[in-house]
């Protein structure tokens, strides 16, 4: 039988001090009933003592009906010298009604003298006191030895009695906690080995990725008997992040062999791991072990062609069992074994059919122009809509004009106007914006808007630029890419290319419609 | 005395597989200079057959004597059935004329039965012939056996006649590749701990971070014995990207107590990461570990009490280490020394001058509005400038007024025009041309150009823009950087930054003429 362990995930608390990250209470429950589907065996909500709407998730998180997440309080041991009764930070833990609590504590005696200034005994103590009546309250208890590994690496017996104190005081779990992120892989392999775990309750970790081993910690503390990993979803977190349960899950589960809870559900990981990325307004990071958009990325050429022969040779694992997908990346040496791989899904190509050589020919003239497909599949999907007699187009443009002014005492504005043709019919926008890019897509989506409700569900993610030939300068190409995203968090890109950065950010902006329109909205 | 690991980066051959990275010529240059000031010993520079640009960098980094690292080619194993002489990619690795080649191979005997299509014995022979070759023409030759873990896993014994063959050959050093990046840190200690190393070359390890370990994987390789470790800078590359050396080496470095040939002059590790993110027109990660914007944050409150009390039990190690910066979040502090050092040139200054003060000001308040000058030096100089009473303008602006349209049958085109007062008298220019920024140039030009001929010396080599709060997509502020060079071959950076594309070009080429004018025209 495979061993299992206990996936706990922080997300929404640990990960809520990473820079940049700050969910609203309904993100919050959103996320964490994506954690209960997913099938992550706890879920710590938050610190209800720091302010209202950590304890606010709390009561609205009981109405939900988890099926599988136990939801976790977080908090402290008692206050040195006091009664864990009465205690407000252990009173908050109780006050939050859940199943189960993770209660923080000191391990590393240096901490306890220099910054609780309290003695060693009385920090035992705290311990004991706070797990044991919170035990007696009824809650399942998680023991968190904050810095435990420095602590260990100082004062080896003192950081073990904490451990015992923990143990005796009823805690379910010793989640030895690596706060500074400065542990490495072998040290995590050498201290978790040399705990007399005979005599302690089970093993857990929780790790940062000050170092960048995260995740290989947590794989560690596993082979060397921890039985309960905590992280967040993408890895986000104080500093450089927490243990990325994307990569530590699939590792565990598939490469390990070790049992998950969510066993299948594993498949909706990338799915919820473009979830957080959208709540938490972050860009999902492209190079993402497993779940990112070219974790299953190939070059084309003779290298695709070995894919096609032994999918095994090449790739580490399939990507479907994560949820994620094989991406044929194009480029000039595309092959045309590739181009039949990416038509393969509107019917029976070979590489003889016409499609392949139009589709080739089309690719080539692209490229030679400066497009580059290659982060920008929806582009590269509307070419192959076309050379199919698939595509609709959304509108045909009549014309736009922008203006672009500023003077020595006024900031700069752009006006915009654009005249389309939908359907045999005219119809104009306007706006007026700072930028150039944004002017034209408010007067698009001006003009669009009415007869194309969906167009609200699409927002603009990301945009960046290139120059193809610096060496002309202002006067050169450049290449642009847009991401755009849905309302249900599913992204997409395009490309456009011109020597007007305007012209080519309108290429860009109009494929982003034209690509939702025809591959989601038309099949509705 | 510690043990010495030789750094090896490939970030611009392995790291150009990388989706999104596509470095000039110029770029890869730049980047091998400050990868050498760094102290890398090798720099893997291409893959010379594969086309010009790639060979073209051996001909133009030999005349950049560089200091530290030796330049690397990189080529394959001949074809099978011919031989080494004339093969085309041993004979693009000699062309090359570096000091050191890396031969990369088949070690996975199903790669060499169904990929090569040869016999186990053939590929033997390709791999001694083709090494032994390259050193006779007086090469050093690394070996990189793709798939090793791998083809280990599947057949031990064949994978390590492979490597007895290289060794036998002449290799100075066999690199085991994952080249799937499915390898897991216990699985690197256990195949490196069983080879036997007494009858092989030293030992390398280049891995790739599909699960998430190739940090740790790294380091696990060098646990077991190996004394060479590839890498990237920020860890970009194909799929997952490669083990990352801005992690590697402080961990090698000051977690390990290993040698490195960099020494001190790791403390430039943050700014040759950030260095080659703007070559690659990619944001920095804030999350990387040792290098990112984040890396040694702190929240404001009690914890920064504590890490004013006692910075070892709050932070893994001193960011000044790497050159990275602790930042207090809420109320950040600009590096007095820095600036110090920066005004030297212009006079005697010290910490407690005014200058510093007003400059500290002024340089948080442009950081808050998104400037950024590490890789615009051009630009900060004119703050110096400004600060010290010493700037001259160039011409105080009264108004610019550009109009870009397109119609659904012609091409788009821009139309300028601008006034400009120019010590006392108003000038203006005109201009027609495609884009917004080249219109800006040459309007600006045509004004300027009879009254400051020096105009005509200036060209601007590179434009690169980059969106700094992506969530609010085409309405983003935006940073926009210009590269100008004069005739003599000097160039120069500078920032503009604002939510109108047009508007933060303007800034960025403003500065550009005028840096010129001050630092170059007027002391003529």
């Amino acid at each position: 039988m495979a061993k299992h362990i206990v996936i706990y995930d922080t997300t929404l608390r640990d990960g809520m001090q990473g820079i940049e990250i700050n969910y609203t209470l309904e993100d919050k429950i959103l996320i964490a009933k994506k954690l209960d589907e997913l099938g992550v065996d706890y879920i710590e909500g938050g610190f209800p003592l720091s302010n209202e709407k950590e304890a606010e998730f709390f009561k609205r998180i009981k109405k939900e009906k988890l099926t599988t997440a136990k939801v976790v309080a977080f908090g402290s041991t008692r206050k040195p010298g006091k009664k864990a009764t009465g205690d407000a930070h252990i009173e908050a833990l109780l006050d939050a009604q859940t199943e189960a609590v993770i209660v923080v504590g000191k391990s590393w005696i240096k901490h306890v003298t220099d910054v609780l200034r309290t003695s060693p005994e009385e920090n035992l103590e705290m311990i004991y006191d706070s797990i044991s009546y919170l035990k007696s309250e009824g809650r399942e208890v998680f023991f968190d030895p904050e810095h435990f590994f420095d602590g260990y690496k100082d004062d080896p017996d003192y950081a073990v009695k904490t451990l015992q104190a923990a143990t005796e005081a009823g805690a379910s779990c010793l989640v030895l906690c690596d706060t500074n992120g400065g542990t490495l892989p072998h040290e995590v392999s050498e201290i978790i080995g040399a705990l007399p775990k005979e005599k302690l309750a089970p093993i857990g970790g929780h790790f940062h990725n000050d170092t960048g081993n995260a995740v290989a910690n947590s794989l560690m503390a596993v082979l060397a008997g921890a039985t309960h990993i905590q992280g967040t979803i993408n890895g986000w977190g104080e500093r450089c992040g927490n243990a990325n349960l994307c990569s530590i899950m699939p590792n565990l589960m598939y490469k390990m062999g070790y049992k998950l809870t969510c066993g299948d559900r594993i498949k909706t990981l990338t799915s919820v791991s473009r979830f957080v990325a959208e709540k938490a307004n972050i860009i999902p990071d492209k190079r993402q072990p497993y779940v990112g958009e070219a974790a299953f990325s190939h070059k084309a050429g003779q290298h695709v062609d070995v894919l096609i022969k032994a999918e095994e040779l090449m790739e580490h694992m399939d990507a479907s069992l994560v949820g994620n997908k094989r991406r044929i990346i194009l480029s000039e040496l595309a092959g045309k074994s590739t181009l039949v791989k990416k038509l393969s899904k509107y019917g029976e190509f070979t590489k003889d059919s016409p499609e392949v050589a139009k589709l080739t020919e089309l690719l080539k003239e692209k490229e030679n122009e400066g497009f580059e497909y290659e982060a920008a599949e929806a582009s590269f999907e509307l070419l192959i809509l076309q050379v199919l007699g698939l595509y609709k187009p959304l509108f045909s443009l009549e014309n736009y004009h922008l203006e672009s002014f500023k003077t020595g005492r006024a900031d700069s504005k752009t006006l915009g106007k654009l005249f389309l043709t939908v359907e045999d019919t005219e119809v104009m926008g306007a706006s007026v914006c700072i930028g150039p890019v944004e002017t034209l897509d408010a007067a698009l989506r001006d003009a669009l808007g009415e007869k194309y409700p969906f167009i609200k569900e699409i927002s603009l993610i990301d945009y960046r630029v290139r120059v193809l030939n610096p060496e002309d300068a202002t006067a050169a190409k450049v290449r642009v890419f847009i991401s755009s995203r849905n309302h249900v968090g599913e992204t997409w890109d395009t490309v456009g290319v011109h020597k007007n950065i305007i012209e080519a950010s309108w290429q860009a902006l109009v494929d982003s419609y034209e690509y939702y329109y025809n591959t989601y909205v038309i099949n509705r």
